[in-house]
């Protein structure tokens, strides 16, 4: 039985796991002032082109989504997401929780469209009734989406563009931005995103890292945001650990180079599975497969590989999910595609 | 230039590492529900002797307070602590952001009395004006406390019967509970506290893992605790990574039998300087030692070792702290004990 | 220029003013701990027929929805409603803002349908995935709805087999109750709501009073629901002036008499203008019309009174509402119709 | 029997409600945007001496604090106030429940000491450790204070300086604020207030009015405090009743004047009372006097008034609150003087 349920199944990438054997005795000052963040924050600001901005390295990515957009918005403000959007369905209501509504717009292909977010955000600026209910405070998107699909440059200058005209910031959630960065239809580089949000975070749980996100952000958009991150429990007292994956995922572009390996096996699996016939369901060009099956595919799918089930269709097809990652090993390609 | 300053500054026992690097390309079923916690689990409540209590892994002690406090409390609750409980004083307001009030009473060497906690909630059972304030609906205290001191088994017994009383749940932070079990002073076992408690933790993160707490709850107080955790951002998506971490703990007791390492230099450091003359603040019996230094024995401390600086005292004098671990050397502890 | 743009744009009735003013100088007893408030709460009760309900009474109906939920939600639940609840639209995010999501589902005439809610929590119950989503833990719906709309007795009783098949408590916000009672089509009794409710509220500041909300709440439900009142900041020191209001209201059926006029002005206002061939959007039988309007029809509508407006469609039509209440004078009705 | 536990047990002062009376029918717009709060706003802001602030009217004391603070503070941060405040004790946690601490220094006379705040705060921009600590980022005191006592001019200015050197707002509840201006003691104005906070309210509900505080804000400190006073249940639908009231007391100083009569009615209690033995605990120079009686005295009270138990002493005494409001009656004094 293979497993291609998820993208982080494995644990860490090798270099790192060395590296963290290597640095474990030595005694080292908590909470992410030591010098291995410090390297690592330099490293990220350099590939993002931006040597003014702050780097804080959280846990997870539920945390971070919260921990920023909690951090960001004042009690009157919700966060404009697409219906699908992680932070609308999967977090348990982390974002509620921290008192703020998710506003849904609809979504195409997984993304929102620059045009339906201005058109909603000028209604609060026309309409006195519209003060009764919840401002839009924050542009929030996932790079890929939650479908695996990506936002164009074009697409995201776009939204950015409108964030500027209203002021509110733009939070891109990159938990995969890896996959992202590395797919054959990126048009956009690290630098763009650096230069067109107004903070966004590179996820290390699904490429590479044990876990960790590292958040980046415009200096001056947010005071004081180590002690909301401490409130939120995000704040690792051994945040060494967390820098330490980054400084290693940011030397010699390890982090885009295992992406693309993820990225590589992944478009083999589809289109070998489309030459036999089955059907994708999204033209995600990410480590995400998504599949249209009918019920005697999945029978044979369920066989062979874990997967996860992503939707039911009323005419009694099956959408599922395989994912590689980062540490897929060519011959468990082979292997499926060989059993399917 | 020594470091004394904290538990939490080396990485993970050598064992939990060699065991991490040897697991690390297996794929793993995510957020903790795989094999190698369901092993963990089981040897903590075989050590706990509850088998039929719950066991979850969070990441880290500020985040497992907040979690355990906001699943556990109805909104017009707060939760009872020392005026110095790390909930009331460190944690950035973790507790009063989840929309509950800490409600301190008079520390004793860092300790909470039964009778104080009796006789204030009995207050609020008696007269109608307390029904404009908080109430008390759990008490939370750490062992060993903030000032490293550790309540006797009588101590617990007597706030446990309190608890039962009025009928709130006791909650003990055991962040460095290894460091209490191990203390020359202890009477009481994981047993009792099991016993004793409501939900508990065992600290990890200060006690030989890289990181995580273990949260040890009596089955039927909390429902979808899961789902809570989830939406603190508390749940890690390579759960078994916590879990591999305790499971190595509990296994020989290691996890007594590292903290016990702690205690020894501890005890070695404070009587070694006792003998030279420092003066010892508290009578704490764990791996914290705290010093009261004139200007002068501050001065030559500093030039030797790293401290936390705890307190500032009318006089002029100093209280510092010095911390010993699981990973201490005892030449360090010969260096620094000949040094000053 | 008339006014026509809802219901709380008068006062008090003149039976409430007058018993206000005599009672004024009285000194009484504060929070809702009076003999008026006693009083009101046993007429309250007699009227539902469940004596041994509790009542509670607060100042105003987003104030009444998020203290309610707030009171009977746990930290991982959320609340369902329709897509055009007041708590998903209007309420400014009061409900997140207390920590909980709401739960929206397809509005049908603005209301809720038993099967849907049914088909929406089971999947809670089957599938480990959605542990990560927030939990329905209470459904809401309100009477009449915002379109104005009422359920039957027949979907009442099949929406609380739901909530009791799930064991979940339902909640009805009755803001404007009284012209769900009166109107003509209702088949359900206040006797009937508060056996198929767990809680629900009767209206006031839109059926008669100056302001003013009365919970009525099975006994048991909620502990403490006094302090959870004072929270919110809906606890009225001179508790007695909405005990008063509530207690006239409830003497001689004045609630359903003067809610019954608003009824009979709306169905004569609407069976006039429809005559005219003004055009229903909607088919509420209670004390709000909805009209769908060429922009030339809006026009003229614009000279002659205040309405809300209440959707824009895409061929150019709008949609407003008009609304009569117990204080609409019947001339005032006359003038209108001769104008339109 | 007599009553003189509070000043809320009356209604609202005659003129108001005759007022209330004659608009009552008179329709009128929603949510103070109507033309008698217009008027309103203007004459409490002409008596401040302040025409650019800002006028918000809520409805009670514990939901204006909880809004302001809310509305204000930045995840982070807490409000500094008295151990005896108003919001630290008598609120059910309404701040924390509004996800922020409330951080107390000690009092002095019931009152907060410029030179304690400022030293807290300095703490907080020199160490590092206080970055696991919540902030003070505002500063909360009563005027009078829940003593009774009141601040003086110079008093005011110092904290308001120390406000100013470290940028946060300066908050004044002034729930009895028409006592402490009309109070023997006053050296300060409505107008200083004004130019000394940057926000404070004029409470209604006990002097004078039915219900309602009247918040005056500086314009420009807190953008969309109108949604964020919805979002917390605050905003009355039929908020002219509040403008109303306001325009009432602001017309021919009516809020000072009947102020004053309680302090006179108040003052010649208290020295009646002292010439008859009795002893005063407080030097409170407002409507509100605190006795010190032995447990005889106390018997030979509880038969002639109610009053409000403060404290009971260690030697057996029992501290007791009698207040005075804008209603009493010259004869209830008298009979009382005599029958003590």
């Amino acid at each position: 039985m293979q497993h291609f349920d998820s993208d982080y199944m494995e644990g860490a990438h090798p270099l790192i796991l060395e590296r963290m054997v290597g640095h474990n005795m030595v005694k080292t000052t908590g909470y992410g002032c030591d010098e291995i963040c410090a390297s690592a924050r330099r490293r990220i600001l350099e590939a993002c082109g931006s040597p003014d901005s702050e780097v804080h390295f959280l846990v997870g990515g539920t945390q971070t989504n919260a921990t920023v957009i909690k951090a960001l918005l004042r009690p009157h403000e919700g966060v404009v997401a697409a219906t699908t959007g992680h932070i609308a369905v999967h977090e348990s209501g982390a974002i509620e929780a921290s008192g703020h509504k998710v506003l849904t717009l609809p979504q195409h292909d997984g993304k929102l469209q620059a045009e339906e977010i201005d058109a909603y955000i000028e209604k609060f600026y026309g309409d006195e009734s519209f003060e009764h209910m919840i401002f839009p405070g924050m542009v929030y998107l996932s790079q890929p989406t939650e479908y695996g699909t990506i936002y164009s440059l074009k697409e995201l200058e776009a939204i950015a563009e409108v964030c500027r005209k209203w002021q509110i910031p733009l939070f891109v959630d990159g938990a995969r931005l890896g996959y992202a960065l590395s797919s054959d239809d990126a048009d956009f580089t690290l630098k763009d995103l650096a230069r067109l949000c107004d903070v966004f975070y590179i996820g290390g749980t699904k490429v590479g890292a044990m876990m960790g996100e590292a958040v980046v952000m415009r200096r001056g958009l947010c005071n004081r945001f180590f002690t909301i991150v401490k409130q939120q429990g995000a704040l690792l007292a051994k945040g060494w650990m967390l820098g330490l994956q980054f400084d290693t995922l940011f030397t010699d572009d390890l982090y885009l180079k295992i992406a693309r390996h993820a990225i590589c096996e992944a478009r083999r699996l589809r289109e070998a599975l489309e030459a036999k016939g089955y059907r994708s369901y999204s033209t995600s060009p990410t480590n995400q497969i998504f599949l249209r099956l009918t019920p005697e595919e999945l029978a044979k799918v369920k066989q062979v590989t874990t997967y996860t089930e992503w939707d039911r269709l009323p005419d009694g097809d099956s959408v599922i999910r395989l994912a590689t990652s980062w540490a897929t090993k060519p011959e468990d390609i082979d292997a499926l595609i060989e059993a399917l």
